[in-house]
C-alpha cells in the first residue's frame, strides 16, 4: 500500500524518512558519549535548520560547517559553537569578524604561515581573539600538516604570539573512505587519532595551548575504539547515510534515510528501460560506487514505500532522464512500472544528491502525521 | 593585470564572460537563419532570466526548458512561446493547463499512449487543445519512437482524435555527443533529420497533421549541412560552452564563457598540489572529460584572467576542496600561487557547474563597465 501522502508532491523532490534520520544521529551521540568525546556533527550534509535541531546536541550544540554561508545561517538560527572546517582565505575573515561581532564563536581551520599570518593581524586589528585550529594531515589526503613538520610549531606561535586564539588541532580520516569494514575504519581511526594526538603534544611541548584535539569522518567516528586524548568527533553525512557508506559497510541500506521521488514518464521495452524523471539534476553527478564492489549506478530503486526493489538500479542519466535498467548480474524479474509509477531512488552521495534541491520533504516519525517541509540552502 | 572587478567577489563563484556568450548566441542564430530554420534555444543550461533576455530571438523569442518550474519562471518573463522538451508525466498536467491560462503556449512532449490519452484527456476537460510533440528516435540514446513503429500512428491519433493539438514530432541526436569533428556531427545531424521528417511523413500520410519538426543538440546543431524539412532548431549548451564540448571540437577553449572564480588556500608542495575553494560543490560531480580523449580532470585553471595556464587542472575534489596539480603527461613549468592567489576553473560541463550556483558574475561586454548579477534558479 503506497502512502498516499506522496501523491501530491511534485517529482522529482527529496524525501526524508524521519525515524531512520533519528536512529542514525542517536546512534553516534551514543557512540560520542560512550567514547567520552564532545559530537561536533557535520551540517553540511543537511544544510537546513530544521535538519541541524534534530542533529546537534540540545538542538544548537557544536557544530561544524564547509561555508561561511552555512555559519551565517546557523548563527543567525542560534547555533553559536561553530567551526569552519575549511582552510581559511585571508579575504573571508571579514565575514568571521563580523560572525564574531553577531555573537557567533566561529573557530577557523589553516595549515600554513601565510592563514596563520592573516588570522593574527585580523585578531589584532578588530581587537578578537580569533579561535583557531591547525589542520593535521594523517593520510596524505588533502590538506594539513604532519606532526613531525617543523611548520606546525612555526604556525602555532605566528598564531599565539600573534593576538590570536590557537585552539588547538584538527584531523579528518579522509582515505578511510576507501577502507571496507569495521576493523579497516577502526585501524583508520587509531590513525587519526595518533596523528592528531602526536601533534597537541608537538605543540604543547613548545610550550603553546591546545585544548581542543578534534577527529573525525563518518566511517572513523562509527570505528573508533578509543579516543585517549582526542576532545572531540566530527563526523556530517551520518545523518542521512547513502550507498557509498553502505558500499564501505559503515550502514545497512536500511539506514539510508534520504531519497528522491521519481514518476515513471516511459519505457524503452525492447532494452529493458523505464524512463524516470529523476535525472542527474535530481540525483547530482555523483557516482561514488563506480568504484566500489558494488557499483550502484546513479542509485538504487525502491518502490514508493521505500523498500528495496531487487534488480533495479538507475543506470543511466540526462539532465532530467533517468534510466531504471536491470544490474548486469541480476536474472531475476523485473516489475512492470506503467507511466506515472512513483518509486524512490536510494543516492550514492547524500551531500551531493541534498545539493541538488532547494527543500526536504520530511516523512515524519508518527507516521500518521502530515508531511514536513525543510527548507535547504546552498551558496557560500 | 589582473581585473580589479573581480577581486570583491567572495568565492568559489561563478563568472561569465558576457562577450564569449554573445558571440557563441550568434554563432548559432546566424547558422540557423542561414539553414532556414527558426532557433529554439534551450534554456536548461543558464536558468536566468538575464542570460535568457540574451539567448532568445527579440529577447522573447521561441524557448525550450527541460523542467515546469522553468516555464513558469520564463513565462511570468513574458516568454510565452515554450517547449517542455522532457516527457510529460500525466500528474504535472494539471501545471501545464494553470500555464496555458496564464496566457503561456506550452507544448508537451510525449512518446507513448498513456502520456497521449492522459494529455487528449485534459485538452478536452480543460477546453484547452494541448500542443504536443511525438518524441522520434535516431540513435537509441534515451526516449522516442522510430518512425517506423506502428505506435506513432496510433500516439498521433490519439492526441488528434482526442482533442489535443497534435503539432508534430521532435527528435534528439544525444549520441551526438559521442562524436567527435565536424563530419562525425554532420552524419549525426543527417540521422536526426531522416529520423525526424521520416516520422513527419508518416503521420501526414495517416492523414494526421505535423506542422512542427524539430531537431537538435549542440553538436549536430552546428554541423547540420542541410535542414530540408525541418521546422526548428533546438540547443543549449551553445551559449555557455564547456570542455566537453571542446573535447568534442564543437567549441575552442576561448569559446567557453563560463568559469568559477576560486581563491588558493593552501599547498601540500610535496606533492605538487595547490589547495583552492573550488571543490565539487562549486564545480559538480561531472566528470564528463573523463572518457575523452583528454581527461580534463574537474577542470582547467586559468588566471583571474581567464587566460589558461598550461600544464595544470582540478585532478581531484571533496565538497569544498579543489586540488590544483600537474596533468598527468605535462613536464612544463608550474607557477607558483601564493595562498589567496585568485584563479578561474573552466567547468566539464556548463549545465551541470550552473546549477550548483544560485547567480551569474558577469563580466560585461563593454570592458569598462561594472559586474553585473544575473541571478539563477533550480528546482522543478
Amino acid at each position: 500500500m503506497t502512502d498516499s501522502r506522496l501523491d501530491a508532491l511534485p517529482t522529482p523532490c527529496l524525501l526524508v524518512d524521519e525515524a531512520r534520520m533519528v536512529r542514525n544521529i542517536d546512534r553516534l551521540a551514543d557512540r560520542a558519549a560512550h567514547l567520552g568525546v564532545t559530537l561536533r556533527p557535520h551540517l553540511k550534509t543537511t544544510k537546513s535548520v530544521d535538519a541541524a535541531r534534530l542533529t546537534l546536541t540540545g538542538g544548537t550544540g557544536p557544530a561544524t560547517v564547509s561555508t561561511l554561508a552555512e555559519a551565517e545561517v546557523f548563527a543567525r538560527a542560534g547555533i553559536t559553537d561553530i567551526l569552519y572546517a575549511v582552510g581559511i582565505s585571508p579575504d573571508k575573515l571579514d565575514r568571521v569578524v563580523a560572525l564574531h561581532r553577531a555573537g557567533c564563536t566561529l573557530t577557523v581551520l589553516l595549515d600554513n604561515a601565510e592563514q596563520a599570518r592573516a588570522v593574527a593581524e585580523t585578531s589584532k586589528a578588530s581587537g578578537l581573539k580569533l579561535p583557531a585550529l591547525i589542520e593535521i594531515d594523517c593520510d596524505g589526503h588533502r590538506s594539513g600538516l604532519t606532526s613531525d613538520d617543523p611548520a606546525l610549531i612555526e604556525v602555532g606561535r605566528i598564531l599565539h604570539d600573534g593576538g590570536a586564539d590557537l585552539r588547538g588541532v584538527l584531523c579528518h580520516a579522509g582515505d578511510s573512505y576507501a577502507a571496507v569494514g569495521h576493523a579497516a575504519h577502526a585501524e583508520c581511526a587509531e590513525q587519526e587519532r595518533q596523528a592528531v594526538v602526536n601533534a597537541a603534544n608537538v605543540l604543547r611541548d613548545a610550550g603553546l595551548p591546545c585544548p581542543v584535539v578534534s577527529v573525525g569522518s563518518t566511517p572513523t567516528a562509527h570505528a573508533a575504539q578509543d579516543l585517549t586524548g582526542v576532545t572531540e568527533l566530527r563526523a556530517g553525512v551520518y545523518a542521512m547515510f547513502d550507498l557509498f557508506m553502505t558500499g564501505i559497510e559503515v550502514c545497512d541500506v536500511d539506514d539510508i534515510a534520504l531519497s528522491v521521488l521519481t514518476t515513471v514518464i516511459g519505457h524503452q521495452k525492447a532494452r529493458g528501460w523505464t524512463i524516470c524523471d529523476a535525472g542527474w539534476m535530481a540525483m547530482s553527478r555523483d557516482r561514488g560506487t563506480a568504484a566500489q564492489r558494488v557499483d550502484q549506478g546513479y542509485g538504487v530503486v525502491c518502490d514508493a514505500d521505500g523498500r528495496v526493489i531487487p534488480g533495479l538500479i538507475v543506470t543511466q542519466t540526462n539532465q532530467e532522464h533517468g534510466v531504471i535498467a536491470r544490474r548486469p548480474d541480476y536474472t531475476g524479474d523485473i516489475p512492470d512500472f506503467p507511466v506515472g509509477t512513483k518509486l524512490r531512488i536510494l543516492p550514492n552521495h547524500a551531500c551531493a544528491t541534498g545539493a541538488q534541491h532547494g527543500q526536504y520533504h520530511v516523512i515524519p516519525k508518527n507516521t500518521d502525521a502530515a508531511l514536513k517541509v525543510w527548507p535547504r540552502f546552498g551558496g557560500w
